[in-house]
């Protein structure tokens, strides 16, 4: 069957590194700590790494928690010629009561396994990976900033190290994780509303693609659109789909409409997962609150620009959100669409709704709140 | 306007590196040459590669040729976590004449800057580049297989190395080329027929997207359906797109199609640059070739997979073949479509056409014939 692990599919989880094995020289030299306050997204990186290499005749070898430094490729490596190569972002956060919490990175594993098979990149142990990962966080937690308005952003990553030319399963490859302590995601700041260019002309993921993994060819792809975003006086992309303009994405973000649907009834919508998005562990945790609460109808369904449209006309729109761990929430107040600014008025209606899961979760990432949700740290 | 050179449009030539400021320090130990007959695609590097590296604050360094040696990358680098990277793909060949030649290689400079654009990449002259592209093979010129079944892979790389993590325009980035001496690209050998694996639940590239330019993500995408495509038994992926099932591209070739037409005419057909498929050199040379000899209809045209079957159950295929620098010409013998093989009886054809092609093109790559499309390296 296609779609096993590289390494084979019943051997994914005896091929697995162990967190066991790790070996921690970690460094003896330390960078400043920046204030969290000043932080550019992605800037500034902790003192170590975690990496672990693979390669089909050795399966993977110890994993080693070490100083940052720079990577040492082939210049014909698969990473750098065919994108073979995926990603996570996942945050630890030091609570009020200093402890540091993982928000659910047991969806950020499951996510990079699903990944690495649709990359034909080695499977490996979630548990033993996500366990390097906290021990990596533990012997930096020093960096985790001493503030709810910031956090250590956490960066797995695995890429092919195949060194040759052929268009091809890897034979090599690196995991590796850095962090990097971050503030708000948007220079605007945090829960400032974002503007958005709504154009068909640029198209993000499609059916039969890759736009449901983090991969890295899904991201190079979107920065021209967003150029042309920023040229045209806008923030993000929306990324729109098919002939009826079906809303799919936000830049990087899960999106979110808060509305009055077509039958009268107040919804909580987001596109479903069917191939061409990406499954934000954000977007997860607000369907499952908003689920929970049962304050109104939540649904992942199809929306169209032409919903949308009808629906501002109308004043039937509340808020519109993007969502993800960079950003956690974000408004949304314009959209730009066949010339026209769309206002939108997330931000008259408070923004009750968008607020509202902000506050409960960052409440649960930063320890106000008890959660199965979180994993200490330390 | 999007769409300009990261160091700005009309900056492109005048911030370009100069061929003049090459600075040589080539290896001084050099490693054995392979029998050009054994030769795995892309896995023997000669001992020299060209490096250029580019920054916003600073353009373009002078260009090195040097030994080859692994590049030391930030591990946040772009072209690692977002497929911020493209390539090109270009042979030099030891013609019979013992000289050593390029095929069309501004049609690879042209295609290589289009890719920075969408890739939003730097830019450069092509001239300059080209030119630093004949230095290095010049000095590897012991490299070119003294055989005219083998050539010099050349492959030029560029990449972004923004140490940082936000989803944007590279403010680094490296630009470097590697020779590999080549043999024929297929393990199958060279002009043995292959087989085909056509289904649409994988899609390669779609309107909106980067079909059209040789980006990394493009590639990396596709060895999960070429992994199944091996497993049915079939050596390569025929990729389709929408509802109708047009034929696009093979692997990584492009695809012709020598037939009676609907209309009952002799026709060479190949599909049209919507978007979808990737500019081809060789793909370019074909259908300038079959326009000159003025034998036969040529046209750039969508074709279905129920053209096709049709087609093929009326005995109005002649041939099918795939064309692309690496293979030239590779025929098309067999089609898994649907659970069904379709047998395409290109091999009985001779195959006359695809022959008549591989002999002009490669008459023409090793000097048994003279033309305007070669450059000479020395």
């Amino acid at each position: 069957i296609a779609g096993g692990c590289a390494g084979g599919a019943t051997k994914q989880v005896t091929e697995s590194f162990k967190a066991a094995d790790l070996i921690i020289n970690p460094a003896t030299t330390f960078k400043d700590k920046p204030d969290p306050s000043g932080l550019v997204f992605g800037t500034v990186f902790t003192d170590n790494m975690l990496t672990v290499e693979w390669s089909l005749a050795s399966g993977w070898e110890k994993p080693q928690i070490k100083p940052l430094e720079n990577l040492s490729l082939h210049p014909a490596s698969s990473a750098l010629h065919y994108a073979v190569e995926l990603f996570e972002g996942m945050k630890a956060y030091r609570g009020v009561d200093d402890k540091i919490r993982l928000f659910r990175p047991m969806l950020n594993m499951d996510r990079m396994l699903r990944s690495a098979v649709r990359a034909t990149l080695p499977c490996f142990d979630k548990e033993e990976l996500l366990e390097c990962i906290r021990k990596l966080v533990e012997v930096e937690k020093d960096w985790v900033p001493h503030s709810t308005s910031a956090s250590l952003y956490i960066r797995p990553t695995l890429i092919g190290t195949e060194p040759s030319l052929g268009v091809k399963k890897p034979t090599k490859a690196l995991l590796y994780v850095i962090l990097s302590p971050v503030g708000p995601y948007f220079a605007s700041g945090s829960f400032n509303p974002i503007s958005l260019w709504a154009d068909p002309k640029y198209v993000r993921a499609w059916k039969g693609g890759t736009g449901d993994c983090k991969l890295g060819g899904n991201y190079g792809s979107s920065i021209y659109a967003q150029r042309e975003a920023v040229e045209l006086g806008c923030q993000q992309v929306l990324w729109l789909y098919g002939e009826d303009h079906q809303i799919t994405e936000v830049g990087t973000m899960n999106l979110f409409l808060y509305w009055e649907n077509e039958d009268g009834e107040k919804e909580l919508a987001t596109p479903p997962l069917d191939g061409l998005i990406l499954p934000g562990v954000t977007r997860q945790s607000i369907l499952e609150l908003a689920h929970q609460w049962g304050e109104f109808k939540v649904s992942e369904r199809y929306i169209t620009m032409s919903d949308l449209t009808a629906a501002l006309e109308e004043n039937r729109v509340k808020e519109m959100f993007g969502a993800g761990t960079a950003c956690v929430v974000c408004p949304i107040s314009k959209i730009l669409y066949k010339g026209k600014n769309l206002h939108v008025p997330t931000m008259e209606n408070g923004p009750q709704l968008a607020t509202r899961f902000l506050n409960q979760l960052t409440d649960i990432q930063y320890g106000r709140e008890d959660s199965e949700w979180t994993l200490l740290v330390s």
